[in-house]
C-alpha cells in the first residue's frame, strides 16, 4: 500500500502517465478480489467496508421497487437486520427466519416463508459468534426457484474457508477487507453480472456509478494483496484451522467434562471459531485469564451481536452469561492452543471455588 | 498510520488495554480535525470521504422530512447537486441558485428563493475549478433568519485557507482527509452541536449512530495529523500561496496579455488555484506543454465539473475549451512557478501558430 499513499497519489483515469499505472494497479487488486470470491473482476464493486457492502446490496436492491417483503435470517449482522429495517418506515415488511440450536437456517423454512411480494432474501455464509456455516446453495436454489434475489454477507467466511460465488448461487455478497489480514477501509460487493442494483449514494460516477468518491486505491490495493495471499493458501489453511479447533475442543472436553461446544463444527462450521459454553460465569473466567483475549456477551459492546445470536440459537440468558468465543488466526500455534486451553481450564476450575 | 495496520489493530471500545489506547489515539484524531474546523470534538463525525459527508448531510436533513424544497449553488461538486436531485424522486424540488461570471454566490439570490418548503441549503466554501469563496456567513445568516439549515461542502478549502465553523455559522460542513495531505478513505462531517440528522446507513452504532461499520483508525488517525499540521502552518502557507499566486498570474499576464484569469482572487479566492483563460486551446497547451499536470475541459474525466462550474459562470464552450486550471501545493516553490509560467508561455506560443 505504501506507495499509494505518496508519491504514487494519482487517480486512476487522470490524464498522466503514473495515472494509467495506478489505474492497472486498481485493476490488478479487483481481478484478485474476483479470484478470491470466484467470479469475473467486473462483477466486483469496491467499497470501504463490509457494513457498506451490506448497506449497498439491500438498499440498492429496494430502491426502486414498490414496498414487499424481506426475509433474513436471524443470525445477521447488525448492519443487514438493521439495515432491512430502516425499510420499514417506506412500507416494506421485514421477517426473521428463525435457526435451529446450531445456528443453522434450514432451507425448507426459508422456502416456507417466501411470499409474492418477497423481494429480498439475505443469509450470511458464516456466523462471527458460533461458526455455523448456512446451506446458502440450497437457499439460493429455493429464492431462485420463486425468482427472488438472495444477498450473502460472506464477510466472516473469507481468509477461514474456501468461497466461491458461482458455485453457491448468490446474487449479491459482501466482502470485508479487514477480516482476511486486508486493511481498514476495505470492502467489496459481488453483484452477479447482469444483476441491477440502483446507487444509494451520489457523486462522481465511480465503480459502476455504485461508489463515488475518490477510489481508495490505497486501501483496494492492499485488499487485494491480501485476497491473493488468501487464495493461494486457503486449503492449508482451512487444514491447519481443523487441526487446530479439534485440538483446542479436544482440550476443553478433556478436562471440563461440563463444557459444551457450540455451532456448527466440520462441513458446517468456520474452522477458525470456537464457540464454547462453560460451567462458569464467562465473565469470571475473563477476569482471570486476562491472557486470553475473547469474545462473550459481557465484553461484547453494544449492540451485543453475541447476545442476540446466541438467544436465536435458544440459549437461555443463564447460558449466554457462560458462552465465550475465541478466534484462531493465521500465526495461531499448536502451543498457544494448548496455552489457550490450560489458562481457561484453570480459570475455570478458580472460577468454580 | 502504522502501527494502526499492525499490531494496534483493536478497534477502541474492545475488552483490551491496547483497545482503550487505540480509542485514545482516535479521540486525538478527533480533536485535531475538530481544532481545524473550529468545532467541538462531539460535533465531529467521521466518514469515509468529503463525498460521503456530502451524502450524509444531504440524506439524513430530509430523510425523515416530508418532501420540501432544496436549494444548491450553481458550482456545487457532484456529490452535492447529485446527492439532492436524487430525492426527486421522493417528490423534493431541488432549485440552483446561480452564479456570477466570477463563480460568486450572491447571499441575496439565495434570500429570493427561500420558500416556506425549504429544508436545506447547499453551498460550498470554495470552488475546486475557479477558486471562488463564497460568502458562507452572509448566506448562513439569511438562511437562519428563515430558519433553514445550510450545508456547506468545504473540502475543497481546507488546507489552502483557515476555516472556523462556528464564524461562518453552517450547521453541517464536509471535509475530505485527502485534499489536505491526509489519507485516501478520510473524511468527516461537522454537525453542529445539538443539531439532527438521520442516519443513512446502517449497522453497529458508531460515529453517534451516523456511521456504521469498524472505525477506519489508521485513516482517521492519518487525517487527525494531517488536520494538526494544516492548523499550525495555515497562516504561513496562504501567505506563500498568495505571493506564488501572484508571481505565478504576473508571470501569465507580463507575456501572455490576451489571457484572463477568472475566479475569485485576493479574499474571494483559493489563494492556490488558478485558473487561466488562454488565448489558444487547452488541448493543444497540455499536448506540448507535458510537464504541466493541469485540469481542463477536455482532460476532466466525467462528469466534467470544469466545464459544468465554466458554463454555470457563463463561459461559452469555446472560452470553456481555452481554460486550464493549476493548483499550487505546500511544495511548490517559486522556481517550478517560474518554470511553470515558461513552459505555458512557450505552449502558448507554439499553439498559435
Amino acid at each position: 500500500m505504501q506507495p499509494y499513499w505518496g508519491h504514487h497519489f494519482y487517480l486512476p483515469n487522470q490524464q498522466h502517465p503514473l495515472s494509467r499505472a495506478i489505474g492497472e494497479s486498481l485493476e490488478q487488486a479487483r481481478e484478485s478480489v474476483a479470484f478470491l470470491v470466484g467470479c469475473d473482476a467486473f462483477e466486483v464493486v469496491f467499497t470501504g467496508s463490509g457494513t457498506e457492502a451490506n448497506n449497498l446490496a439491500i438498499l440498492g436492491a429496494t430502491q426502486n421497487e414498490s414496498p414487499g417483503h424481506i426475509l433474513v435470517s436471524s443470525v445477521e449482522h447488525e448492519s443487514v437486520i438493521l439495515t432491512a429495517e430502516s425499510l420499514v418506515g417506506r412500507g416494506w415488511q421485514v421477517e426473521q427466519v428463525p435457526c435451529d440450536s446450531l445456528g443453522q437456517i434450514d432451507p425448507e423454512s426459508v422456502a416456507e416463508r417466501l411470499r409474492g411480494d418477497t423481494t429480498l432474501v439475505c443469509v450470511q455464509l458464516a456466523n462471527p459468534v458460533m461458526g455455523t456455516v448456512q446451506a446458502i446453495r440450497q437457499i439460493a436454489d429455493v429464492c431462485h426457484k420463486r425468482g427472488v434475489r438472495l444477498h450473502c454477507d460472506a464477510t466472516q467466511a473469507f481468509g477461514k474457508i474456501a468461497v466461491d460465488a458461482v458455485t453457491l448461487g448468490v446474487d449479491t455478497m459482501s466482502i470485508s477487507g479487514h477480516k482476511f489480514y486486508g486493511p481498514r477501509g476495505s470492502g467489496a460487493l459481488y453483484l452477479r453480472g447482469g444483476l441491477e442494483l440502483s446507487p444509494v449514494s451520489y457523486g462522481e460516477s465511480r465503480e459502476m456509478s455504485l461508489r463515488p468518491g475518490a477510489e481508495n486505491v490505497p486501501a483496494w490495493v492492499g485488499m487485494g494483496v491480501a485476497a491473493h495471499l488468501v487464495s493461494r493458501c486457503i486449503d492449508e489453511v482451512e487444514m491447519t484451522f481443523q487441526e487446530l479447533h479439534e485440538r483446542f475442543v479436544n482440550g476443553i472436553y478433556s478436562s471440563l467434562g461440563d463444557a459444551v461446544v457450540l455451532g456448527g463444527r466440520g462441513v458446517l462450521g468456520l474452522p477458525n471459531t470456537i464457540c464454547v459454553e462453560l460451567p462458569v460465569l464467562a465473565s469470571k473466567v475473563q477476569e482471570i485469564a486476562r491472557e486470553l483475549v475473547v469474545r462473550s456477551a459481557e465484553a461484547d459492546r453494544p449492540p451485543c451481536e453475541v447476545t442476540r445470536v446466541l438467544a436465536a440459537a435458544g440459549r437461555s440468558p443463564e447460558q449466554i452469561a457462560r458462552t465465550m468465543q475465541i478466534s484462531l488466526g493465521w500465526t495461531t500455534s499448536r502451543e498457544q492452543v494448548d496455552r489457550a486451553v490450560e489458562f481457561l481450564v484453570a480459570a475455570c476450575d478458580s472460577a468454580r471455588f
